[in-house]
C-alpha cells in the first residue's frame, strides 16, 4: 500500500477500506506516513467527508495505535465523561465524584484547554501540588484504591489522535465531524471503560454554536461509539450563559468543591446530578435514571462524593486542606464589583463573549502553549432571569493586575442584555441520544 | 497573515487574494509555511480549483520566488518551447537548433522524466560529457555565444514550484489544472523569454489522456501566460502512437541527430518544423508561419540547424564526434528483432503500452531518484497504417541483458493492434491555440 494512492482515493471522495485506514493510522505513528501526507490526507476527508463505517474504523485505529488501559475485573463498573468543553463548565470535577461515590469506577483521562473552552487539568491544578501526569500504572493503581482518577492523557493512549490532532490544529481541518468523533472516541476508547456519558455543549460558549450541529455530533458520537463495542449516552445540553456562577481555572474548582459541599449554583448541581445518575445507571449500580438520581443525592448530601475528591486530591498529590477551606486556593490579588448600569431583567449573560474576555485577562489559551493565570476570572451575581436595579452588584472581576480592570469591566458589562420582560427560562438539561442495547 | 486561516479560505472554496497567495506562496520558500500547511493547502486548492485570476496570482507568485533571468538585449528575439511529454517525444532536441540556427534566441530549461515521458536532460545526458547542470551565468553566456542552451533548471530559478511540486508528487495533487499551469509557466517565466511555444500532448503516451483535457490545459496555459504578460502559443497534439521510430534516451539522441542531417522520420520532422516555424514568428524573424516554416526548413538543409545543434554540445562540455557519428552513442549490448505475427495493416501502436514497457526495461522512471539506463529503447520498423506481412520485421529491441527479452517482447507487440483494412490516417499536426495581442 502507498500512502499516496490512500491519499488520492480519498481525495476523490472514495470509501476507504478498514484496511486502508488501518495502515494509514498506524503509518502517522511508525513515520512511514510523512506529515506533509497525513495533512493532505486531513484535507481531502473534510472537504470529502467519512462515511460511519470510515468512521468507525478510524476511530478504532486511533484507539488501537497505542497503548489499551486494561481494567481488568473493575471495567464492568467503568465509565468514563466527556464534556466538549464551555464556558465555566466545571460539571465534571462535581459529577465524577459523586458517580464515584455511588460505585462507579471512573478513569477519567481529560486535556487542556484551547480557546474558549477551559481545561479541566488546567481546573484541577490550581489545587497545590495536584499532579495530573500520573503514567497509565499510577491510573490503574488508583483506579483500584480510589475508583476516581483525573489525570492528562497518557503519551502512549491513542498516539496517532496526538500525531493528527497537532497536524489539524495548524491545517485548518479541526471542524470536521469524523475527525472530531474518532479524536474523542479513540482516547475514550483507549482508556478502557466501556461505557462513556458525553455532554455535548451547543451555544455561543461552546465549540459547537448552533444544536443541530451539536446535536448531529452527538448523534455520531453515540453511533459510532456504539458500533465500537462502547455504551456511549450523549446530552445536548445549552451553554448560552456559564454554568454555575464562576468562571475562570480557580474559581471554578472552589465553586465544584462548594457544590460537593452542598451549597453550590442550582443549575449546576442538575446537571452533575442528571449526568451522574446516568454514569451510575450505565454501570449496573441503578435500574434506572430515577433510582441513579437518588442515590446520586445521597451521595452528595451525605459528604460521600466530597471525601470521594478529597480521596482523589490526596491519591494524586494536592493539598486535601483546600477540601475545607477553598479560600487556600490561590486567588487573584484584585477584585472589583462591578454593578448594574440600569433596572431590568437580565435577558442574555453571553458565553462566549465571556469567554473571549477570560483568555484575554490570560485565564485561557489563544495558542496551545500560552501560559494561563489560574487567579484569575469572573463571578457572577446576576444571571439571566434575575432582576436588578441599577447600582446592584452584577459580577465580581478577579484581576492580576489594576491594567486589565477597565477593559474587563467594558467586556463582560457587554456580556449582558437586560430587559424590561422577563425573558423565556432555557431548560438546563438538554436532549438526551442514546441506543438501546 | 495566518497560514491556516489563507488555507481555511481555499477549503471552504473562497477565491484567494493576490496578497494571500503571494504571502503563501513566499512563505513555502522561507520555511514560515510548514511543509505540512503547504501539503493541505494543494489538497484543498486540488479540491476546490482555484479561478484565472488565482491561477495568474499563483504563476507570478512563483515566477518571482527566486532568480528571473534577465536576458537584456537578446530578450527581444528569445523563445521558449515547453513539451507536457510523451513516449518518445523528442520534437525539442530537433526544433530548437532549427529554431536557433533561423535566429532565434532559445534559453531552455528542462526536466527530467517521470512516468511515462522521458525527459530532455535524460536524453542529452547520452552525449559523453555533455552537461546540463549550468548556472545562471552560464546559460546567460551560452544563450550570448552560441543563441541556444538545454539545461536543468537552476536551484535559484522558481523555488517554490520545487517545492510545491515535490509535495503535489507525494500527496495525491498532481493533476490540477491550476497547479500544473503556474508549475510550468512560473519556470518558464523565470526563465525570462518573453515567448512560449507549448506542445501539449495527448493520448494514451501522455500525461494526459483524453484530448478534451489536454486542450483545456492548452487553452488554461495559453490564458494565464498571456495574462502575465508573456506570448504563448499552444499546439495540442496526439500521442497515441510515439513520434519518429526510435523510444528510449540515446536512441532519442540519434533519431533527432539523424532529423538534422536531413534524413529523419517525416512525422517528427514535420512536427518539428511546424513548431519551429511557431517559434521563428513569435521572435519576429519571419511574418508568418509560412515563411517561418520556408525558413525553417531552409536551416534543415542546410546544415545550419546541425551545426547549431554540435555548437550546443561543444559548449556544453559534450563530446561533438557524436553529432557526425552517431554510432557513437551509448549502445544496448542485446539487439534483438521481432517480426510480425500477422498479415495486415498496423491499425494501433499504443504509446502508453510502450512507455510502461520501457519504464520496466529501466529506460524511465517510476519514482523520481530511479536510476536509469540510457542505451535501452526500442526502434520501430512498422507504425500505424504500415502494411505487414506475417516475418516482416516489426521492430528492434535494444537491450541490457537476456533477462529482458522475453518480457520486453510480449509487452511491445502487445502495443500492436493489427487490421485487414488500413486505418484512417490521423493527423500529425494538431490545435493551433494562440490569443491575438
Amino acid at each position: 500500500m502507498r500512502a499516496v494512492d490512500v491519499i488520492a482515493r480519498k481525495r476523490d471522495g472514495a470509501e476507504l477500506t478498514a484496511d486502508e485506514i488501518r495502515w494509514f493510522v498506524r503509518g502517522c505513528v511508525t513515520g512511514s506516513v510523512a506529515d506533509y501526507q497525513a495533512a493532505a490526507w486531513l484535507m481531502a476527508v473534510y472537504i470529502q467527508g467519512m462515511s460511519q463505517e470510515e468512521t468507525v474504523e478510524l476511530t478504532r485505529a486511533m484507539a488501537d495505535s497505542g497503548q489499551v488501559l486494561d481494567l481488568g475485573e473493575l471495567a464492568v463498573r467503568a465509565v468514563d465523561k466527556h464534556s466538549t468543553g464551555g464556558v465555566g463548565d466545571k460539571v465534571s470535577l462535581v459529577t465524577t465524584p459523586i458517580a464515584a461515590a455511588a460505585g462507579v469506577i471512573v478513569p477519567k483521562m481529560s486535556g487542556r484547554g484551547l480557546g474558549l473552552t477551559g481545561g479541566t487539568l488546567d481546573k484541577l491544578e490550581s489545587i497545590p501540588g495536584f499532579r495530573v501526569d500520573l503514567s497509565a500504572t499510577e491510573i490503574l493503581d488508583q483506579v483500584r484504591r480510589v475508583g476516581l482518577v483525573i489525570t492528562g492523557q497518557t503519551p502512549d493512549l491513542a498516539p496517532a489522535d496526538g500525531r493528527l490532532y497537532a497536524l489539524r490544529d495548524v491545517t485548518a481541518t479541526i471542524d470536521s465531524l469524523p475527525l472530531i468523533v474518532s479524536s474523542i472516541l479513540s482516547k475514550k476508547i483507549a482508556g478502557g471503560a466501556p461505557a462513556i456519558i458525553l455532554d455535548v455543549k451547543a451555544g455561543s460558549g461552546a465549540f459547537m454554536t448552533s444544536e443541530g450541529e451539536a446535536e448531529q455530533l452527538a448523534r455520531a458520537l453515540v453511533e459510532v461509539g456504539t458500533r465500537c463495542g462502547r455504551r456511549v449516552i450523549a446530552h445536548v445540553s445549552r451553554m448560552d450563559q456559564p454554568l454555575g456562577r464562576s468562571v475562570g481555572n480557580a474559581l471554578e474548582v472552589r465553586e465544584a468543591i462548594e457544590t460537593l459541599q452542598g451549597h453550590g449554583p442550582g443549575d449546576l448541581q442538575t446537571v452533575a446530578l442528571a449526568l451522574a445518575a446516568e454514569m451510575i445507571v450505565v454501570a449496573g449500580l441503578a435500574r434506572d435514571l430515577a433510582q441513579g438520581e437518588t442515590m446520586a443525592r445521597q451521595v452528595l448530601e451525605s459528604g460521600a462524593a466530597l471525601a470521594k475528591f478529597r480521596a482523589m486530591v490526596v491519591a494524586q498529590g494536592g493539598d486535601e486542606a483546600v477540601v475545607d477551606d477553598v479560600s487556600l486556593l490561590p486567588t487573584a490579588p484584585i477584585r472589583e464589583i462591578v454593578t448594574a448600569p440600569v433596572d431590568g431583567y437580565v435577558s442574555v449573560l453571553d458565553a462566549g463573549t465571556i469567554g473571549r474576555a477570560l483568555i484575554q485577562l490570560g485565564a485561557g489559551r489563544q495558542k496551545k502553549d500560552d501560559a494561563i493565570d489560574r487567579r484569575v476570572g469572573v463571578v457572577f451575581h446576576r444571571k439571566v432571569g434575575d432582576h436588578v436595579a441599577a447600582g446592584d452588584e452584577l459580577f465580581t472581576l478577579h484581576l492580576a493586575n489594576h491594567n486589565q480592570e477597565a477593559h474587563a469591566r467594558v467586556e463582560i458589562l457587554g456580556a449582558y442584555r437586560f430587559a424590561a420582560q422577563p425573558p423565556r427560562a432555557a431548560p438546563t438539561l438538554g436532549r438526551r441520544i442514546s441506543i438501546d442495547a
